[in-house]
């Protein structure tokens, strides 16, 4: 396995650029179909959609069989975050603010196409004499980690939101990510020691309210980006031991032409790791405690598990859902089917209901089962893998 | 994570071994509903079921609270397999020929409860002096792959099938799967190279076909199992360089109080690895050739993509069924919604209709997501693995 390059390439995708690159779009797919072009291989010369899982999912564009990934694929930030829940839970954050303004069912989701590599490494550099578009401060020489300026931005990405009239796309709209550090890592010698600068909530939330009226007078100078609505949603870190990824703070819908930011709508999402420690309380009891009778449920099932986690999203008080990991030693695969019939029992009489809840059962062979139940369902359905 | 651990117990399970220990069974659940007992935490002193997930599954047994695992649970063998995929193919396999004798619908599963630690492990050794009930050859002194005898018998599993009468649950047949090697690997001294003894289909079919009528002799002896029907299945080990398990070949359906096989039903069962190694062939070639347009289609969405491999099962002429396994370096979340979305229509437009197909797609971080269709349906149903 290539673990090595993964994770490189992994830390790689905290960063954005930027480049006016513009759009050839020859030939349309049609936005109701999701069908694929049938043209022979190779020669798929148009432009196509990735089809619709659910309605709640936007669409991709496929420009001649290929995915039409980001211009800023791959691109470093020497600044890395040590925590793989923020990435996740920051583009699909993104997603999920984005469809308060752009709705699935008249948009199409398209890979950033507008910052480019080199632009958004400056962006995310500090400030200095050779890159005056740095949007991080400029470094005042102090190592104390109260006195030092902090890296604020840690990354920034953009989605493009895509309408389809006279069987071609254009964009519609664009939402851009800021991502704030709640703890900057760094080191006052290369290969040395790891110190923290911590940043408050309101530090951080202010430094990036700022810088997101910077970005989006620069993003305005581009003629394409012009006369859209450009979304910008700021997205607070969680520290490298966290368990669980950071939390959308507030975003706020420009106009096209708009260059600077009016009004911010505040975002009440918080994350949460249950079982959750000593001391900590979550938004509502009830469901920690629907979470302890599972736990204890499952756990007694097999003479040894080795442990029962979730994360949980909540948006103030309510409950948005919950990812629930189970790790196991090995079992047998009859052992894995009886166990899987029993989660979905008890998943069914403990979990609280109403919300999206998923569960994983992993052994150190990887996966073995999963569990789902969508908000709308009563039951979970479940999946055994499997090998002939 | 425990990844010593896990190897050593998955070694471990290779083995079953026999006793006879009488069940406890006080108070069942009911075979109709899938309700778990109600007491509270840890009082729970019943027998219930695990609940089933579909119609096709049988449900497993609880006493207490707790699974009741097999009595050679961890019982080890010297000789393991070295094929992973041998492993669930067995116990899979048993599961489904078992069905063609118990109906899920009539029938619970049971681990087994009558093949205990010591004894197998007894029986899967060589006859010797100081083991008289060795399945396995007596070792002939001969170091030589031809001229030695090899280990033919690699492993064996009981499973238990219960009915319910009055609220109890009792036992009303049990399966016996034997495995058989195709390859014997040996040293010639300790932490020496590894050598190989070929068996061929027919000698190793043959020699299980001796062992099972010894077995049931055996197992007639004990008071429990002597009036109830049990079946023999045989299996035949996959290479250790396979990357799919073996296969069953033949079962037997022995009818209350026989003492020895008198009928054995051939089973077709085969497996392959697709795409096919050049100058292989697969029963049908238009599942080859799908498979082919599938993995082209897919390999050219992104600009790299490690591999799309597929196992492929067949009775006879007739395809039973594909795990496909799609491995990618790291994507971004977004990247990972998009495939999947056009997995889902490639699969349905390129692979087989109308037998079960699952496609998992899996980083260097693991599981990413993950699709799947029933043999009965038209779509396929998929899932992003997700964090908040």
């Amino acid at each position: 396995m290539d673990d090595l390059g993964g994770n490189i390439v992994k830390r790689l995708r905290m960063v954005i650029a930027l480049a006016a690159i513009p759009l050839f779009l020859a030939g349309c797919g049609d936005l109701g179909s999701s069908s694929m072009s049938s043209g022979s291989k190779g020669s798929t010369s148009g432009t196509q959609l990735t089809g619709q899982s659910t309605d709640s999912d936007y669409e991709g564009v496929i420009q001649s069989g290929h995915y039409r990934v980001s211009k800023s694929r791959g691109v470093t930030n020497t600044q890395d975050s040590g925590n793989t829940y923020n990435l996740k839970s920051f583009e699909n954050g993104m997603l999920n603010v984005s469809k308060k303004v752009f709705s699935t069912k008249n948009y199409v989701f398209q890979e950033g196409q507008y910052l480019s590599s080199t632009t958004v490494q400056d962006w995310l550099d500090r400030k200095s004499k050779t890159n005056a578009t740095g949007l991080n401060p400029v470094d005042n020489g102090s190592k104390s980690a109260t006195k030092r300026n902090p890296i604020y931005i840690q990354a920034l990405e953009e989605q493009d939101y895509m309408t389809q009239k006279n069987n071609k796309l254009s964009l519609a709209g664009v939402t851009v990510g800021i991502a704030v550090n709640s703890v900057d890592y760094y080191k006052k010698e290369q290969y040395g020691a790891t110190y923290q600068t911590k940043i408050s909530k309101a530090d951080g939330e202010a430094y990036a309210k700022k810088t997101a009226n910077t970005v989006l007078k620069r993003m305005r100078q581009k003629s394409a980006l012009k006369n859209v609505p450009i979304v910008i949603a700021i997205y607070r870190q969680a520290s490298n031991d966290s368990l669980v990824g950071g939390n959308f703070l507030a975003y706020s819908n420009n106009k096209a032409g708009t260059t600077s930011v009016s009004k911010w709508t505040a975002l009440a999402q918080k994350n949460y790791v249950f079982p959750l420690e000593s001391g900590q309380s979550s938004p509502n009891s009830n469901d920690a405690s629907s979470f302890s009778n599972f736990k204890s449920q499952v756990e007694n099932f097999f003479p040894n598990l080795s442990g029962v986690t979730a994360q949980a999203q909540y948006d103030g008080k309510t409950l948005q859902g919950m990812h629930i990991n189970i790790t196991t030693q090995f079992y047998s695969q009859t052992e894995i089917i009886s166990f899987t019939q029993y989660l979905q029992t008890a998943a069914q009489k403990y979990l609280p209901s109403g919300v999206p809840i998923d569960i994983t059962v992993s052994s150190t062979d990887g996966i073995q089962s999963f569990l789902s139940r969508k908000a709308s369902e009563k039951t979970f359905s479940s999946h055994v893998f499997n090998s002939y």
